[in-house]
């Protein structure tokens, strides 16, 4: 069964505390009247710091969308190589043993996806499959955990390699005055991680289920207006409320794998913000400490998109070891609204999972 | 087996010939001493007449990058549905039986992608799966159909649409005169395909094993520069030269499969520009007549990009019935270079292939 092992993150050297982005908020947007509510929604989110490619001063600076995109293209370059070396020594993998990529990242736009040049420069084999995904957003980590997951099912013992980079700092619009604006400022951050999926063997969690769903009617809730200045994150009021709709999807997905989604012994969840972490313990009749990865990545980076379930799950390998047999759900939530949703066991070589 | 059923295409109704762009670019670029290798490269790719979203004077008037992407939007949303209801048509389903949507465009970038879009325009499950993939460019055609022949073999019994929106006349850059730019606009046409892949039943292309290959570094020979003004294609001269390396991958994939890529009976083919087709037969040792639904492409819409794959596979179920067994190809090229390869079998219900 296909196993997302231990997963590899790398946030970047420039670090912004909740004080400084308090500050600059208030400066920039100084008399405004929206000004009060997004600093209190900023205070609320539990980010006690970000990391950022740039330094502050360059980050608050736009360039024009050439110049960021061309940032996002070194950047990405710089960054990548390593955490993909490390999620491959987690899995206990060589390069030559990666069958194909899955590249998710919404903060950035190459044509070529960042795949061509990772293989041509990595050493990655030639028929290594590429499938760059820009458009999940923070949906984008689970989606790619559950592709991954496809993609060992149909092609019995490879393995895939999944890279998520997410320089959310290099969509921050100057302009933008709104508070979902304001809000997103404060609550994003940049971290590239990366992860792989073993067809057989290794140590982690075994995938045994997958699933996507999108609350109808919602496409406009989160979304990018594409603009001469790039991409423009605009987020409506009504998205901290979408656990709701989606506690019941999760169930019924627990429930078809004759699960409890409340009596799980593992979460890894979409740190979107608090009220997203909150709401969904409530909705599952969950302690609030169940999602403590969720919590601890959130606090310390802010939100990271599509690399928050791969850090939250990071941090699962790294400060427990569950049980053999032990039962999780990972859960991605993102634009559509879109979650993208899997249900696996932890297993190890050696101790092989019994089923019941 | 998962199999590929009839695709449908739709080209916009706005038409220019080789005369009319011919006629263009020697009015825009009058004097420049580039121009008349451009209208002999534009002379001899053989496209007659493209088919594009708007009028030419619009067309050529380039409103900025989030007014162009405003109108891709616009027309992606106008042009889809039919299309889909056509593909589905074609393979006996309703919206209901699919459960996953490969979008694949290059030509505009929305987030969420179209996909959410359409789930709640068409009345798609809200569980379909979305797999938008915007960086594989020309390749993705191909690639969508290797994706969803890993996801109906991942989840026996399911059904994949792929949708293909290809909208290149909305990357005419005006000020772009290297002769790459050139020829690409004399080169590049409008086109929205779609179809599915059926998990069981239905009639088509069995698809039996896929492949993908990145040439070594190549990475810059076709991709985008991404400015202020939006996606600036950018071709390399070495890029018609690439059947060469290609066609030993080809080869060796037929013969991994016990096939001879060179006595196949039927061939989808990127139709690139003429110099790929006619390489491609060259060293493949076949007669140039086998490419025919890629020519007829090429020679009427121009190269659709990703939808070029599709759009030579409707002419092949619509122009001849291959006897049930007849074995096949399918080969999309795009930047990377990356070649998304694919064997198949002609089958249909009721008269299953029998495995020697």
């Amino acid at each position: 069964m296909p196993r997302l092992c231990k997963p590899a993150m790398n946030a970047p050297e420039h670090v912004i505390t909740l004080e400084e982005t308090l500050e600059f908020a208030a400066q920039a947007h100084a008399g405004k009247p929206q000004l009060a509510l997004a600093l209190r929604l900023i205070r609320n989110t539990g980010v006690k710091k970000r990391h950022i490619v740039q330094p502050i001063e360059k980050t608050l600076h736009h360039p024009g969308f050439e110049a960021r995109n061309r940032i996002y293209e070194t950047e990405s370059k710089k960054r990548t190589p390593q955490v993909i070396q490390e999620a491959l020594n987690n899995a206990e993998l060589r390069v030559r043993d990666i069958d194909a990529i899955i590249y998710v990242s919404c903060t950035g736009f190459l044509m070529p996806s960042l795949t061509a040049w990772l293989i041509n420069t990595m050493g990655f084999r030639s028929d290594t499959r590429q499938i760059p995904i820009a458009q999940l957003g923070c949906a984008a980590g689970g989606a790619a955990i559950n592709r991954a997951h496809d993609f060992c099912t149909a092609h019995p013992g490879s393995n895939v390699l999944i890279v998520s980079c997410e320089l959310c700092s290099l969509c921050y619009q100057p302009e933008a005055d709104d508070v979902g604006s304001l809000l997103s400022d404060g609550l994003f951050g940049d971290a590239v991680a990366a992860a792989v999926v073993r067809g057989e063997g290794g140590v982690g969690i075994d995938l045994e289920r997958n699933a996507s769903y999108l609350i109808p009617g919602t496409e406009d809730w989160i979304s990018y207006a594409v603009k001469d200045t790039g991409f423009h994150f605009q987020l409506d009021r009504r998205v901290p409320g979408t656990m709701e709709p989606l506690a019941p999807v999760l169930r019924e997905l627990a429930k078809d794998h004759s699960w409890d989604a409340g009596k799980l012994d593992f979460y890894i969840i979409h740190a979107g913000g608090p009220r997203i972490l909150d709401d969904l313990a409530k909705y599952l009749e969950v302690d609030r400490e169940v999602f403590r990865h969720s919590w601890s990545t959130l606090n310390e980076y802010g939100n990271i998109a599509s690399a928050v379930v791969l850090e939250a799950a990071r941090r699962l390998f790294d400060e427990e070891t569950p049980a053999p047999g032990a039962t999780g759900m990972i859960a991605g939530f993102g634009p559509g609204i879109t979650a993208e949703m899997a249900l696996g066991t932890w297993a190890a070589d050696g101790a092989p999972r019994t089923f019941a």
